[in-house]
């Protein structure tokens, strides 16, 4: 999508330069935009695990573009796997992140040339990229079609929708996945205007999707996350649209923490609550998300603490008291039973085994 | 209760100048500890407004004893009225307000003498602030049963107990409403742990109730609000309490925003959760919370922005981009299915109209 007019995506191979990857580092947006080489298998884990890059589908990428960076310094099966080893434990929550990887190996496997598995490893990660773009474009394209029906039940050309987080382009590689639907409707001249959770304690939703937001021109506004109960009760919410981090064959989604209670408070007002998520995303050996998701627990620092822009600085201030203990739980887990629906490239799902395996029966003779 | 081991209220005439009231300025907390000086009636209506005092009891009292400052500069009943009306604008949720602002008005008009009037109103709001210390206290005897049961169940003396924003002795006098009943178990022995939300976007929990439950050694975790529905879901909360600003006769509640949030994930997961107020909180002349109480919207930056501590200085930093919409309510309401019982100075009651009148008969004439 555009920044400032030009179009990006979040990761890229530089111009005339196959041994670095560029990304944005998104820890200084909104305030600063900064495009970051990294240059080495150190360099990525780094970027996955400090979140200069964040969100299932890109680190996913991110980690396939890992293994092109490590390759360069060895391509024996002990060094690819210890690569692959090291990306995967940067980030415990998501599934992209052991799906990506697996496609990035299967495929250096299979090339038997030494001197090509470089190349390889570069094509199957640009590929990997582009697919999740054609992935985020084909969910938009779905989740369309849920807003043009909303917009036609209330007789008008407008639709308030709510997300949490950021699963907008930033967390992807171009699209999003809640965002691309709201994308695209604005494209079509639908009034879309968006209630952006900021989203505590990373503030992705006022750093992140307000920013990308901003940049393609979408009307939104941002809330303290404890708004987004209210506005439903009011009718000031037309949809909810979130992202996924991992979500079970059965439907459970795990997501960023606080959307189990955006589902909480839409079920009690009867307002849609949609999951938007590339496949890639389904972990299909798990039927119980409250059980079996396991939910990454992050510095307390994240929580008392928090960074912004003071007198042309970023800052980091404190925000309790010097001592004060907190926790930081990066995710929580919503119940298939408050999902409305699930947003995938292949259609729209219900929350549950028949609704998911119907769009991806190849995946029925694997596990289930 | 005490600071560094030394007792306090918030608010209280200073030492040998009843001229001047003096309150803990809450803006600065927790990061120093400030006593104002409040001179006149535009003092403390400036306190109340932004929020140097705060709390549906406290800013009651407040405004009480600014009619005594008031009174300084002009008894007449046009003054008065004058100066009431000033003092009840300043913030339009909380009902204590208007009730301590009647009583205080009630008590100087029965005074023939205009020389004894400022003598009066003085009496009155110290009675006042007398009497909610009194009620507090009684709202923990009350409370603390609450948890005993709890802990009895459980066959444990701890308990987990989750609040929202800061329903403590800051909110109020001395003791809080919310925290009474903590304090009081603490003290008895019980091992009490408190989650603190933190309580965007002004962050009470994180700033106030953090360093009052410090202060007197209750262990105690802060959270962003979004993990609360978590830590439920996973049984590691056992009771929820929070404050209320204005509850209806039918036991619906406007509390800090975000404790419908609350509420739904106690319900959802069978915690129960408790409102503690005082029954000045109560408007018996609303039946339908949702759709009577009147919404405080504050000023967008308060969600834009956020003070902290850097580097030994309290400074405000941005941050979400620098034009982004941003929309503030400051409470909502939780409908009273969701709220297993209220906590009053005179018992426990079912958030009903039955419940309430049976505690309170005296108001089954004058209102219903």
């Amino acid at each position: 999508m555009n920044v400032n007019g030009i179009p990006y995506r979040t990761i890229w191979v530089k111009k005339d330069d196959a041994r670095t990857v560029q990304v944005i580092d998104q820890r200084w947006l909104p305030h600063r935009f900064v495009v970051e080489d990294l240059k080495t298998l150190d360099d990525v884990v780094v970027a996955i695990k400090e979140m200069h890059v964040r969100g299932a589908p890109l680190i996913g990428v991110a980690a396939a573009f890992g293994i092109c960076l490590a390759i360069l310094k060895g391509s024996s099966d002990k060094d690819l796997k210890e690569a692959a080893a090291q990306l995967k434990a940067t980030r415990p929550t998501a599934v992209n992140l052991s799906w990506a990887l697996e496609k990035e190996l299967d495929a250096i496997h299979q090339c038997h040339l030494t001197e090509q598995k470089a190349e390889v490893a570069l094509q199957t990660a640009q590929m990997i990229a582009d697919e999740d773009v054609e992935t985020c474009k084909a969910i938009g394209k779905h989740g369309l079609n849920i807003i043009k029906e909303i917009c036609k039940k209330k007789k008008a050309n407008k639709i308030n929708i709510l997300t949490h987080c950021n699963a907008g382009w930033l967390a992807c590689v171009d699209w999003g996945t809640a965002t691309s639907p709201i994308y695209q409707a604005f494209n079509e001249g639908i009034e879309v205007h968006v209630w952006v959770d900021e989203t505590r304690p990373r503030n992705q939703g006022a750093s992140l999707t307000a920013w990308e937001l901003a940049q393609h021109g979408v009307p939104h506004t941002v809330i303290a996350d404890n708004s987004a109960g209210h506005l439903m009760q009011r009718g000031k919410v037309d949809l909810v649209i979130v992202g996924s981090d991992r979500t079970t064959v059965t439907g459970d989604v795990a997501n960023k923490i606080g959307t189990y209670s955006v589902a909480l408070a839409a079920k009690d007002n009867a307002v849609p609550f949609y999951v938007a998520l590339p496949s890639t995303t389904i972990d299909w050996a798990l039927t119980d998300g409250v059980k079996q998701i396991p939910i990454e627990e992050r510095s307390p620092r994240e929580v008392t603490h928090i960074r912004g822009l003071v007198e042309g600085e970023i800052k980091e201030v404190l925000l309790t008291p010097a001592q004060t203990p907190a926790i930081n739980y990066a995710f929580d887990v919503t119940p298939r039973r408050l999902v409305t629906g699930l947003i995938t490239e292949r259609g729209v799902s219900p929350a549950s085994r028949e609704g998911l395996l119907a769009l991806f029966p190849e995946k029925a003779k694997v596990h289930v």
